[in-house]
C-alpha cells in the first residue's frame, strides 16, 4: 500500500487508476497522533465529465446486464472479499486516529451492512430488474383498465460526497443499496482520511468481483463535478450543513433535477426517563451509553450524543457518574499502542474546531466537569463534559462540538423534556432510557418526527441494544431539519431511493408484461382435469422453472359442499365455532345465510382440486398471502379453484426458486368465494424425481 | 358570492375571514372570456407569521384529537357537502375560462379525490395516529432488542402554492392526504383562479365540518411567507419551473429544513407504438387522446401532451387525422354558452406566453397544420398542431407551450422513440399506444425512470382508460428532473409525505406501546384452556373491542399428530401430495423427514385449538396473512397455538372492527412450526349474541 500514503492518492475514474501529472493544487494529509505526512491529494486535470459520462454510460449497461439477485449476491462476494483483506484496512485506518474498537464500527461495520444487503436483496426483492410497489388498483368497472407502481433504476450515476469518520463504512453504506439498485457509483471521500477509502476502493478492484464501471473513486477536491450531473443523476452527501446548503444550492439541483440528498451533523440528544432513579438499572445503562457516545471514534460520529437531559434533581449525578467512568476507562494515545482506549481527534484543525465549540458552550454559561481542552500532542482533545443550569440556553441546542463533549441539562416534567428534545430542530437520533413503555410510547409519538431514529433502552435490551450512535442496515438512517433532511438505509427503503417510482396504468396484459407479475384478467395458458388426464395438456406443476410461465393456469373442476362435510371437518379439526355447526346461531350472524363451510375446509379443499400429487418440480407449499374470504359458502354450494402462476422467482444460489400463485376460488355462480397467493418453491430443472417411479 | 367577486377577496386566517383595510397593493383578476374585472387581491398588512403559529398551534392540537379514521370520515362528510354545492363553484369557474367539462375535471375531480381518500384512508390505515411501516427486524440473537418504523405526523403546518388551472382540484388533492396525515393546512391559489378556491375554502369552513384551525386561506400574495417556516413545515408547490427554483432557493429550504416538493409543467409525451398501424384501433384512440389533451382545459394541463412521438411513416396521417377532428369538434366561445366546446385560456398575459412559445417552435422549425395564433376576443387561443422534420430539434423538447398546443415529431425505430421521449429531462406522465405487451414492457423498463407516471393505452382499455391528462388519486402523481421531482397522491403514499418515518429501537415491550400493535415477545394476558373451563379466566374471544387489549392471548394445550389423521385427511380434501401420502418419496424430499402433516391440516387445527365455539362478540374470520410454514410436522409430533391479540381497529362507522390476531404454532419442542396473522371482525360491545343461549 506503500504507493498509497508516500505519493499522491490516485483516483479510479474511467476503468483506470489516475493521478494529475503535474499538479498545482496539492493538499497534505497527516497522521492524526504522530503529524506526519502520510498522504497527499489532487484532482488537478482529471476528466470528472468523462467519468460521469462512463458510469451512464459502460456502468449502466453492465449493471442492467445482471438481475437484483446477482448484484446481491457480489455484495456478499465483496464483503467477504474484503473480510479478508481488512487488516490492510486497519493499518492505514490507525493514521486517522481510530482506535482498533472504531475500526470494528467503521470497517466490520461497513463490511456487515454489505452482507446484510446482500441477503436482504434476495429474500425481500425479486429477480429480476423491477419492483413492484403495492397493490393493483382496478380503475374501471370491468377491471380492463388498472394501475400499479413500479421502480426502475434511476438513469445515471450515484456520487457519493463523504464525511472523513468513516471512510469505509460511509462509502459502503452507500454502496451497497445503489448497487444492488443497478446505479453505477462515483465516490468522493473526504480528504482526511480518504486514502482509507482509496485503499478499500483499491481492494474492491482488485477482486474483479464488480462489473466493469459500476464504481469509480475520486481522490481530493470534487471541483467542478456538480456541473456536470442532471436530472438522471443522484449525490448523497454526508457532512456539514453548511456544505449541504451549498451544494443544494448548485444550479443543477435547484433547477435541473440532480437528486440531492443529505445527511448532516445533529444535536442528538439522549433522555432520561422520569421513571429512572440513581438506583435503577437504566441509570447505570445510560451512563454507559453516554460514555461510549463521547469516546467512540473521539466522539465525531454525526449520531454521538450531544445533549444529555435529565431529570434536574440527576443532573449531578448523571455528571459525576460519567465522569467517573470516563476517569476509569479512558487512556488516550496513538491508536497503534494497545493500551490506548481513545485515539485523537482526526487532524489539528479538527481540533482546533472542537476547542472552538467547547469554548462557545462555555461562553454561553457551560460548567466544565472534566476536560474541555486538548491534551498530549497531536490532535488529542480531552474528553469533555458540561453542564448548564439553564436547560434553554440556545448554544446547547446549536453549538455542536464534533468530539468527545457533551453537555448535560436537566428538565423539570415530561412536557418539558418533549420541548428540550424538539430543539435539536430535527436530528439523525435520540435516545430514552426508560422502562415504562407507556413513557416509550409519549415520546415516540411527540418528538418522532423530529428524529430519523429513536433508540429506547432499558434492563431489558441493554446488553443487546446495538447502541444510540450505530445506524443498522436495517433501519433507516438521516433525519429532518437540521439532520439535513435525507434519508439512507432502512433495508430495501434504501435501495428504493436509487430507483424511480413510476405509476403504470393500462390493460392487464400491459402490467402483466411490464411488472413480470400476472394481474387477473391478463392472459393465461388454461390446463383443465380433463386436458390432464387425456394427456393434452402438462399441469403447471408438473413444469420446473425451465419451462413455466407465468399465465399457466389449472382449472378445476366443481366440487360440491355437503352438511356434512362442514360438520365431519368442524368434529375432526376441533373447529366448532358456531357459524359452521349451529344453523339458528349462524343465520342470526350479519354475515352468514346459514351455516357455512369453514375458510379452511375451503382452502384445503382447494389444495385438493388444484394439486398434482405425484412428485415432480414443485417441492413445497411454504405458505399463503392475502388470503380473504370474500363470500360466504354454505352446504350445496360448489367450489372450483383457478390457479395461476403469478410470480417466478429463481434463486441464485439454490436449484430451486419461488412461485407464487395466484388462487382464485369461486362458486357454482361464479362469485369469488376466496382469494390468495400460494407460496411454493420449485426446481429449476426436475431433478429430485426426475427419474422417480410413479 | 357577490362579495367575493365585486370587491377584495377575502382570506382566512386564525380563524377569521380578513380582507386589508387599505390596501396599496391590488391586484385585478379578468374574466377570461369578456375581459371584465371580476375580483381583486391583496395582502396587505395581513398577519401570515400568526396564521402559520395558529395552525402550528390551534390546528395541529384539534386535528390530533382525531384518528387516522375520524379524520377520513370527515374527508366523506366534507366531499359530500361540496357536491351539494358545486354549483356555486361551477357558476365562479366559467369566469376563469373552464367549460363544463373542464368543471368535471377540476370541481368534480377534487371531490371525488376527496371521496377516494377517505375510503382509503379507513381501509388501508389503522385507525389511530401513527402508522407502522414494514415489519418488525429482530436485531439481538435472543429478540429482546428490536426495531421497526413509524410514521408520525409533521409537527408543523402544509403550505400549498398552487397553479392557476385547478382552482379546487388543485387545493383538494393536496388538502386530502396532509388532513388524514393530521397536518393543518394554508392554502395559498394562484391570482387568476384564487376566488373559485376562496368560495370552495368558504363552503368547507361554512361546513362546519372541519376543526378549527385546519385549513387557511391566503387570497394573494404569498409576500414573506417562507421567511416565517422551518422544519416543522411542508411545501407543495404547483406550477412554474421557474418559481419551484425560486422558491428551493430560499434560505429556510436550503438551511432550515422546510420540506419543499414541487410538481411543475412538464413536455409530456405521448407515444404511437411500432405496432400501430392506421387502420387499427389503435391509431384511433390516439387521435382521440391528443385530441382530448390539447382540447380539455384548452390545453392548461400540466399533464397535457406537448410531445406527440409517431412512426415517421405516419406523421402525416396523425396530423390529418387530428387536425380534422379538431375541426369538426372544436367550437371555441364563452364557457357559458352552451354550444361553446372549448373555452380562452385563463388570461390574455397567458394567451400571450402560448403565442410567444408558439412563436419559438416556429422559429425552430415547426410547421403549423392548424391553429397558431390567438382568436376570438378575450383570451381564445386556437387549437396548434406543429410538425417537425428533425425529431431532435430542442425547441420540442424544451419549450412548453402551456395552451392547446401539440408538436409532432417522428422516430425511426422503437430505441429512436425511447431516445426521444427521455429528452424531455423528467416529465409528469407519458403515454404510449401499443397492443403489444412486450412493446409496453421495453417502454416501461427504459422510460420509467424518466416518469412519475406511464399511461398505456389500447383496443381494450380504449374505452375505459381515465386518460393520459387525469392523474388519479389511487396513483402517485408528479414526476422527476424538468417535472420538479416531487410526488404528491398515490393513495396513502401521498398521506405519509405529511408525516415522518422515524426507526424506532427496543425492547418488544417498547415497540408494542409505541405502535400499538402486540410485538412477539411483548407481555400477554395469557388464557389457557384449563383457565376458561375452570372459570378463572375470559376466552379473547369473548371479548368485545371495550374490552379486548392487545396481549390478549389464548395459550392451546398440545395435540398429538397422527399418520392416521394425516392420510384422512389426504382423502377427504383430495389433498393426496406425496409429501402427505408416500413415505420413500417424501424421505427423498430435500425439506422434509418423512410424510408431513398438510399445512392446511395444521392451520385447520390450530383453529379448532384457539376457536371458542359458542355465539359472541368474534363474529367471523375474514382473512390470513403472511402464513409460513417453517418447521415440517411429521406423525406423532404434536402441535400447539399461542393466538395474541395483535392490532385492533374499530370502525368509525360500524358496530364492528377488525382484530388482527398474532397466530404461533409450536410443536412439541417449542420450535416454531407455522406463524400467520387471523383476521377477525368483532363487534365493539357484545349486541348480537348478548341474550343468546348457550
Amino acid at each position: 500500500m506503500s504507493t498509497l500514503t508516500d505519493t499522491l492518492v490516485p483516483s479510479y475514474l474511467s476503468g483506470a487508476w489516475v493521478t494529475p501529472e503535474n499538479p498545482t493544487r496539492v493538499t497534505e494529509v497527516h497522521d492524526a497522533a504522530t503529524g506526519e505526512v502520510v498522504a497527499t491529494v489532487s484532482t488537478d486535470g482529471l476528466d470528472l465529465a468523462g467519468a460521469i459520462e462512463y458510469a451512464r454510460d459502460v456502468g449502466q449497461r453492465n449493471l442492467r446486464e445482471l438481475t437484483i439477485h446477482e448484484r446481491s449476491l457480489k455484495l456478499k462476494e465483496l464483503a467477504l472479499y474484503l473480510g479478508e483483506h481488512k487488516e490492510e484496512l486497519y493499518e492505514l485506518a490507525y493514521q486517522t486516529g481510530a482506535t482498533q474498537r472504531d475500526n470494528g464500527i467503521d470497517i466490520d461495520g461497513g463490511i456487515q451492512t454489505m452482507f446484510v444487503y446482500s441477503s436482504k436483496g434476495r429474500r425481500e426483492l425479486p429477480n429480476g430488474h423491477v419492483i413492484v410497489d403495492g397493490p393493483t388498483e382496478i380503475l374501471s368497472r370491468d377491471s380492463s383498465f388498472l394501475g400499479t407502481h413500479i421502480y426502475t433504476t434511476l438513469p445515471g450515476v450515484a456520487v457519493q460526497i463523504n464525511a472523513f469518520n468513516f471512510p469505509v463504512w460511509g462509502m459502503l453504506e452507500k454502496f451497497a443499496p445503489s448497487f444492488i439498485a443497478g446505479m453505477p457509483t462515483l465516490v468522493k471521500p473526504a480528504t482526511p482520511s480518504g486514502y482509507v477509502t482509496a485503499a478499500c476502493v483499491r481492494l474492491m478492484i482488485e477482486s474483479g468481483i464488480l462489473p466493469e464501471g459500476s464504481l469509480q473513486l475520486i481522490s481530493g477536491s470534487a471541483r467542478d463535478l456538480l456541473d456536470h450531473l442532471d436530472h438522471r443523476d443522484h449525490v448523497a452527501f454526508t457532512g456539514s450543513a453548511a456544505t449541504a446548503a451549498t451544494l443544494r444550492s448548485h444550479d443543477n439541483v435547484l433547477r435541473h433535477g440532480v437528486r440531492f440528498t443529505a445527511e448532516a451533523d445533529s444535536l442528538n440528544a439522549a433522555i432520561l426517563g422520569a421513571d429512572v432513579t440513581e438506583d435503577s438499572p437504566e441509570f447505570e445503562a445510560y451512563i454507559k451509553a453516554l460514555f461510549v457516545e463521547m469516546t467512540a471514534k473521539a466522539g465525531q460520529k454525526c449520531t454521538a450524543v450531544r445533549r444529555a437531559i435529565v431529570p434536574t434533581s440527576l443532573q449531578g449525578a448523571v455528571a459525576d457518574a460519567l465522569a467517573a467512568r470516563l476517569h476509569d476507562k479512558i487512556v488516550p494515545g496513538d491508536p497503534r499502542d494497545p493500551s490506548a482506549t481513545m485515539g485523537p481527534l482526526v487532524s489539528v484543525d479538527q481540533r482546533a474546531d472542537v476547542a472552538a465549540a467547547v469554548d462557545r458552550l462555555v461562553a454561553a454559561g457551560g460548567t466544565v466537569v472534566t476536560g474541555g481542552s486538548a491534551q498530549l500532542d497531536g490532535a488529542f482533545f480531552a474528553p469533555t463534559i458540561l453542564t448548564f443550569d439553564d436547560a434553554d440556553t440556545d448554544a446547547v441546542h446549536d453549538v455542536e462540538a464534533f468530539g468527545p463533549v457533551v453537555s448535560i441539562i436537566g428538565y423539570t416534567d415530561t412536557d418539558d423534556a418533549l420541548r428540550l428534545a424538539a430543539r435539536g430542530k430535527g436530528s439523525l437520533v435520540a435516545s430514552v432510557i426508560t422502562h415504562s413503555p407507556e413513557l416509550a410510547a409519549t415520546y415516540a409519538h411527540n418528538i418522532g418526527a423530529f428524529h430519523g431514529r429513536l433508540h429506547f433502552l432499558d434492563r431489558d435490551d441493554a446488553k443487546t441494544s446495538t447502541g444510540h450512535g450505530s445506524p443498522l442496515p436495517h433501519l433507516v438512517h438521516g433525519g429532518p431539519g437540521r439532520a439535513g433532511g435525507g434519508e439512507e438505509l432502512g433495508g430495501i427503503r434504501g435501495v428504493k431511493h436509487y430507483m424511480q417510482r413510476t405509476a403504470i396504468q393500462g390493460t392487464p396484459d400491459h402490467l402483466t408484461a411490464i411488472t413480470g407479475e400476472w394481474v387477473r384478467g391478463a392472459q393465461v395458458n388454461k390446463v383443465t382435469r380433463a386436458d390432464v388426464e387425456a394427456g393434452t395438456a402438462v399441469h403447471p406443476f408438473r413444469k420446473d422453472l425451465a419451462t413455466l410461465q407465468i399465465g399457466d393456469q389449472f382449472a378445476s373442476d366443481l366440487r360440491h359442499v355437503s352438511l356434512e362435510e362442514i360438520l365431519e371437518f368442524a368434529e375432526k379439526t376441533g373447529d366448532t365455532f358456531y357459524a359452521h355447526v349451529d344453523e339458528e346461531a349462524a343465520t342470526a350472524n350479519p354475515f352468514f345465510p346459514r351455516r357455512v363451510a369453514h375458510g379452511y375446509l375451503l382452502v384445503s379443499w382447494a389444495a385438493g382440486l388444484f394439486v398434482e400429487p405425484a412428485p415432480g418440480p414443485v417441492l413445497a407449499n411454504y405458505g399463503l398471502e392475502n388470503l380473504r374470504f370474500i363470500t360466504p359458502v354454505t352446504y350445496d354450494d360448489s367450489v372450483r379453484i383457478e390457479l395461476t402462476a403469478k410470480r417466478i422467482t429463481p434463486r441464485v444460489t439454490d436449484d430451486y426458486g419461488e412461485v407464487c400463485w395466484d388462487a382464485a376460488l369461486f362458486n357454482q355462480n361464479d362469485e369469488l368465494v376466496a382469494s390468495y397467493d400460494v407460496l411454493t418453491l420449485v426446481e429449476k430443472v426436475n431433478t429430485t424425481y426426475a427419474n422417480w417411479n410413479q
